[in-house]
């Protein structure tokens, strides 16, 4: 069938250019007669899609020469346990602000390795939620080895709208669905670190943007793999890279930077969902709980007044070609994720559905 | 161009047919209107495909129900630690067998975890190689944790024809470079590992099969992710998986499936590899260092009587569309790696370019 609008929270829509250009490459890449996924990574013609992606990668967000990229395995999930690993002693004491599911999973693999405070306690089950209170107000430890926030809780739609800021400790941040939705000042951050499959390609690459002078303290006993030093001395070529999701990721920038760049995908991203929001507001039926201060650009969550009828709108829904709108299994009604691969058009399908469905049966 | 012979020793050659199966599916899998790539690992449609490929692996390596199979993410380098991690303690002894560089890395891992004892050491340098004695002449140790050995050197080309084993003591093996290249006694093993660049799938997806009893043990400290109870509770789906990856796999045990299984692979590479290792041995012109007990079916490196023709070889080699004979940076001279997907025309090729070459230069 055509392609569908796909609001999936992550593996996520790419854009249709980006598969075309993989799907023309998957037998005879750049005239090889080999696929991209089965050439050496140590091949002078990798290596150059490598470096490309990182060339592009340093461009968009603005990384200073004295920040390492890495593109590694294991997920933001395996960050949990390496940020502790390379940035904590076990007589460390680490602050984490929580805000929802996903700092929730990070305090919790921290807690296995160093002394851990809630520096900003807030579950994300709490509704209506925010706005997130100034760091000032926040229960900040004296000599925190760093400070960790997630910048979009993808599940409950919640987007920090600052930098939280702690003079000289390191500020790590999980930005998974959030890294390349608008810019970045680079040089607030320690470490940042996102898993691929929200804007940056599919699953399975882990992109960890880290400042030098935080290299080369991870503690006996990580394992090599996950010391940022060893990773960043050899280009994230310790072992065999995530190659095709490595290339993937390469078009996916490329894409981005001849699709305006950062700023380019800032003005649609708040243009999308600021007509999301606004159709959600200016209903009776549908509900978001979240203070407008802190709504994610990415994920908007939203529920109907009767519930019984989520069943219904799903399959209206995907009946359009309006696909994966379900919410997260742990807190059910409706979730649109709208990372840089949707276009404005496929929110306008959904403000259009969503209306006619509110006519029905609102 | 067409497609190649890729002699690459990983990542490395797909069958056509799993490529172009992949490329017609990759803007609209199934009749989605969406990529495998994009969908969500806990979604119906995925989790059919996760499961799918773990019952076709179970079929066919004969894989009993008191075995978990995992599919992870970091390459079997990352295994090293995860091994150690999981089944031994500080105090553990475990025994390792050196014959190559893959065996070297993973005892240096080892000795971060344990006290490691090298119940055989073969450097690989060593020429001619092999064979490797029986296990009755290793320096076994008392009470070992387990016991390591690498069943396929990619680099130097050995093979272990037998597996060791050891009483009770749970035999691991990294088998990245010969699964699924023969039937392999499951039962004989308490954990094998294999990174899948060589006869699985893409890079940046891990096959690991465990024995249940050995789950649960893994250390204080050990990474959630790489905690072998954790994945196996979860389905290996405690983060998200390598979507896409995991997918390939399913093709390419399938295609296994309809080509005979691992007996008909076993068949068809123990003869591309005899035919090989015969026009080498009948040369006086090329050379392989290895005793025929060990040579490897999957990785054969061969050096020319005069290594300044290196250069000339490959180069007319890749004319011809044979590709990525290059050896190891490590040792130099070429490696022709003939995994599964490497069809016996392949080496019809490279033996009859090898005999013009020779009598051009020999």
């Amino acid at each position: 069938m055509s392609r569908v609008f796909n609001f999936s929270a992550g593996p996520a829509a790419l854009p249709d250019e980006v598969l075309a250009r993989a799907k023309d490459d998957l037998l005879d890449w750049a005239g090889s007669g080999m696929s991209v996924m089965e050439v050496s990574h140590r091949s002078k013609a990798f290596i150059a899609v490598a470096e490309q992606a990182e060339v592009d990668l340093r461009e968009l967000l603005g990384i200073p020469g004295h920040y390492k990229v890495l593109f590694l395995q294991g997920g933001a999930t395996l960050q949990f346990s390496s940020v502790a690993l390379n940035l904590a002693t076990q007589d460390s004491v680490v602050d984490y602000a929580v805000t929802g599911s996903w700092s929730k999973k990070a305090i919790a693999e921290a807690r296995r390795y160093a002394t851990v405070n809630a520096a900003l306690n807030m579950p994300e089950s709490d509704a209506p939620w925010g706005p997130i209170p100034p760091v000032a107000d926040w229960a900040l430890s004296d000599g925190a080895a760093y400070l960790h926030y997630c910048a979009n809780e993808t599940i409950a739609g919640i987007e920090f709208p600052f930098v939280p800021e702690n003079g000289a400790v390191p500020i790590v941040s999980d930005m998974s669905s959030t890294l390349l939705s608008r810019p970045v000042d680079i040089e607030k951050f320690g470490v940042i670190y996102a898993g691929a499959q929200k804007n940056i390609g599919p699953a399975g690459l882990t992109i960890v943007i880290v400042r030098e002078d935080l290299l080369g303290s991870a503690r006996a006993g990580t394992p090599t793999l996950l010391d940022y030093d060893v990773m960043a001395k050899s280009g994230s070529m310790s072992n065999t890279p995530p190659t095709f999701a490595w290339y993937m990721a390469g078009l996916v920038f490329a894409w981005i930077k001849h699709s305006g760049g950062l700023e380019g995908m800032a003005q649609r991203n708040s243009q999308k969902a600021g007509k999301l929001y606004a159709a959600i507001d200016n209903s009776a039926f549908y509900s978001n709980p979240v203070h407008p201060e802190c709504r994610s650009w990415m994920n908007v969550p939203f529920t109907l007044a009767d519930d019984s009828l989520d069943v219904k709108f799903l399959s209206e829904a995907e009946m359009r070609g309006l696909c994966n709108l379900k919410g997260h299994r742990s807190v059910g009604g409706m979730r649109a994720s709208i990372y840089n691969a949707m276009p404005e058009a496929g929110i306008d399908a959904l403000v259009e559905f969503m209306a006619e469905f509110e006519k029905v049966h609102g």
